[in-house]
C-alpha cells in the first residue's frame, strides 16, 4: 500500500488485499506443513469475505467468540464453527444454538460442571447435537480449568447429554515480549495432560485445540490438532512490537489526517495530533507496548496519548514533522478491536480502492 | 436501579431513565446558577432523545466532536451545534458544512492559520456563515495554541473570511486524581488571556468556551460564557474514582453474567469472569484507575484484566465470590466508548425495561 487514496475521507480503515491473501497464505501452508488442521478465530476480522479467503486456503472451519458472531458466519454458509467460549446458557441462547446446529456443526466450550449441567439441561433434546470442548487454563488465568480438574466438567457435559469432543485453550499469556515461546511450551504440556486425563477416563479425544497468532507457528503437532490464530490475517502493532509480524505484512492501516502541528519546546513535546482517537484505533495499550499504535511511515514516532477522536504523535527531533493535512497510515495496537468500530473498510489493490466490504459481525456481542 | 431484569441477555447497556434524568437537571441548574451557557458534548451517549432532554433542560445548543455527529444531531432539528474540533476541511468536508449551515447554527473550532486558510478557501462564499473559534492549550497538550498565539490564527480565520466568534478550551488534564481543580483554573487563566488579546487585536469575542465533566462545576463565570461537560449525564467509573459522582448516580451500566467462576489458591487470584469484555466496556484504562472498570454491587472487586469478551474480576477474599450464572452490573470506565460499541441501549425505569433508545451517531468518526 502506498498513500492514502484520495477518494478516502479520515479517518477511514483500509484493507490492503494482496497482503491480506499472502497473510492468509502463508498461515495456511505453515500449519498444514505441521500435519494441523486451522480454524481462524473471525472475530478478528467480522468480515464474511475474509472467512471465505480463509476456507477457501484451506481452514476447515472457524472459530468465533459469541452466538451472534457464529450467526453471522452461518448465514453466510461456514459449516463448521467452534464457539471458543464458556457459554452460559438460558432458554433464549439454547434455541439459537439449536437452530444453528441445524445448518452447521456447532462445538461450544464450557469450564464448569455448573455450565455444563445448565446448557445441557436448556438444550435439552438438542443436547447431543452440540459438541463440547473443556476449556484448559495454560497458564492466563483467565477462564479454563486446570489439566486435573478437566475429568469432572467432562463428565458432568456428558451426564448433560452433550457431545463431548475435547479440550482447548487461549494461551493468552503469549501477548508479552519474550512470551510466546515459553507460552506455546505451556499451552502444549496442559492440552496434552487434559487430553490424557480424558482419554484414561474414557472419553474419546477427537480435538484438542490451540494457538494464538503469537504460538500458532510454535505449536508441534504431537497432541494438538488444530490452532486458531485470528490476527495474522492483518498483524498490528502488537505483533510488531512482539516481533510476529514485519511492517509489509501489515494489512490494515486506519488512514488519517493531521489536524494539529506544534514544534514544541523545552516544556511541551514536538507533536502532531491526527483525527483518528480510540473510536477508531481501540483504546487497548498493554504496559509493555511503546504507545498506542504506530505510524507506518514514521516508526519512530510514538502515539503517545489517545482520546476519542485524537491521536498525540510526538515526533523525534531527527525526523521531519509531517505538514498540517497530510494524510498517514496508522498502525493499530490490536486490530481485533479496531475493526470492530467501523460498520465498513475499503478494500485497496495497488493503492486503488476497489471495493468496501461489511464488518457483518460487528458489534454481535451476545 | 435494582437488578438485571430477566428479558435482558447479556452483555447488554441499560440506562436508568430517573437516574439520566436527575443527572440532566442537576447539571442545568448548577450551570445556569452560575450564569453559564450550558452545551453539553453529545460524543458521551450520541443519543438523539437524550439530545432532546438536554434541550429540554436548558441547554441551548449541543457540542459535537465530527461533522458526522453533528449532521445526525442537525437531523434530529437541533439548532445550535458546536463541533469542537480543529477540522481540516477539503471539498467533501467543506460541503457537508455547507448543508449543516443551512439548517442550523454552526461553529468549528480552529487552531492553525493554515487550518483557516484552508477551511476558508475549501467553504468560499459559505465561510461567512460559519463561526470560527481558536482552540487553546489550558495545559493538556493535545490541540490547541498558547493564549499568546490565538490573534495570529484568529487573523487568519477572519481573512479567510470565517466569522470569529472566540475562544475554547478542552482541559483534559482535569481526568486524574487531585487535579480538577488546579485544570479547571488553569483553564480559565488560559481562556480569559486569549479571549483579552483577541479584544484588544478588535475581535468582538461573544463565545469563551471551556469545561469537561471533572471542571465544569468548578467554572466560574468571568470572562468564561459556557461549559461542555459530556460524561455528567451517565457517569462512570472514572467520574467515581475523581470523586465528581457519587455511586447512586451512575445512569449507565452493562449487564452480564458471571461465565467462569474460579476460587484460586496462592499463585492464582480467586476471581469471576464476566461475559462483558473490551468490546463492550471500552479498554481505556488511565494509569491512575485502579482497574477497568467497577462492579456496581461488588465495590471492592477490580476488573484486573479485560480481553474483548472477558472481563477479569478479582474478589478480595472478605467478599462472597459471585455464583456461575449470576448477573451483575458493571461501569464502564470511560462511558463515552462503551455507548460507541453498541447499536441501541435498553431503557430501564424503577427496575423494569420501557424501551430501547437506538446510537443514532454511533461509529461517526467522519
Amino acid at each position: 500500500m502506498t498513500a492514502v487514496p484520495p477518494e478516502i475521507d479520515t479517518p477511514d480503515i483500509l484493507v490492503d488485499r494482496d497482503i491480506l491473501e499472502r497473510n492468509i497464505a502463508r498461515m495456511a501452508e505453515a500449519v498444514a506443513a505441521k500435519g494441523l488442521a486451522l480454524r481462524p478465530h473471525a472475530k478478528t476480522h467480522k468480515i464474511p469475505e475474509i472467512a471465505d479467503l480463509q476456507l477457501a486456503a484451506g481452514a476447515g472451519g472457524l472459530t468465533v467468540a459469541t452466538i451472534g458472531e457464529a450467526e453471522v458466519f452461518a448465514e453466510r454458509g461456514v459449516a463448521d464453527l467452534f464457539i471458543a467460549y464458556p457459554l452460559w446458557v438460558g432458554p433464549r441462547e439454547a434455541e439459537r444454538l439449536r437452530r444453528l446446529s441445524g445448518t452447521a456443526r456447532i462445538a461450544v466450550g464450557t469450564d464448569s460442571a455448573e455450565g455444563a449441567l445448565q446448557m445441557g439441561a436448556s438444550l435439552g433434546d438438542a443436547a447431543a447435537g452440540i459438541e463440547v470442548l473443556v476449556e484448559i487454563d495454560s497458564g492466563h488465568h483467565r477462564s479454563g480449568v486446570a489439566p486435573g480438574q478437566a475429568v469432572g466438567v467432562a463428565r458432568a457435559a456428558a451426564e448433560a447429554g452433550l457431545s463431548v469432543a475435547g479440550v482447548f485453550t487461549f494461551p493468552g499469556h503469549s501477548y508479552a515480549p519474550g512470551m510466546p515461546a515459553e507460552a506455546a511450551a505451556q499451552e502444549q504440556r496442559a492440552l496434552a495432560e487434559a487430553a490424557e486425563r480424558l482419554a484414561q477416563a474414557g472419553f474419546e479425544v477427537t480435538r484438542v485445540s490451540g494457538g494464538s497468532t503469537p504460538s500458532a507457528l510454535l505449536t508441534e503437532p504431537g497432541d494438538t490438532t488444530e490452532v486458531r490464530p485470528g490476527v495474522y490475517v492483518f498483524g498490528d502493532a502488537q505483533q510488531l512490537e512482539l516481533g510476529r509480524c514485519a511492517p509489509e505484512e501489515i494489512a490494515l492501516t486506519v488512514a488519517a489526517t493531521v489536524v494539529s502541528r506544534h514544534e514544541g519546546s523545552e516544556e511541551i513535546p514536538r507533536r502532531i495530533v491526527l483525527d483518528a482517537g480510540s473510536k477508531v484505533l481501540g483504546g487497548d495499550r498493554p504496559a509493555w507496548t511503546t504507545g498506542f499504535g504506530r505510524l507506518l511511515d514514521l516508526p519512530d514516532a510514538r502515539i503517545t496519548a489517545l482520546s476519542e477522536h485524537h491521536a498525540t504523535v510526538v515526533v523525534p527531533d531527527g525526523d521531519p514533522l509531517p505538514a498540517l493535512g497530510e494524510r498517514v497510515r496508522v498502525v493499530p495496537n490490536h486490530v481485533c478491536v479496531a475493526v470492530n468500530l467501523v460498520d465498513d473498510v475499503a478494500v485497496v489493490r495497488g493503492g486503488e480502492v476497489v471495493g468496501r466490504w461489511k464488518v457483518a459481525a460487528r458489534g454481535r456481542n451476545r
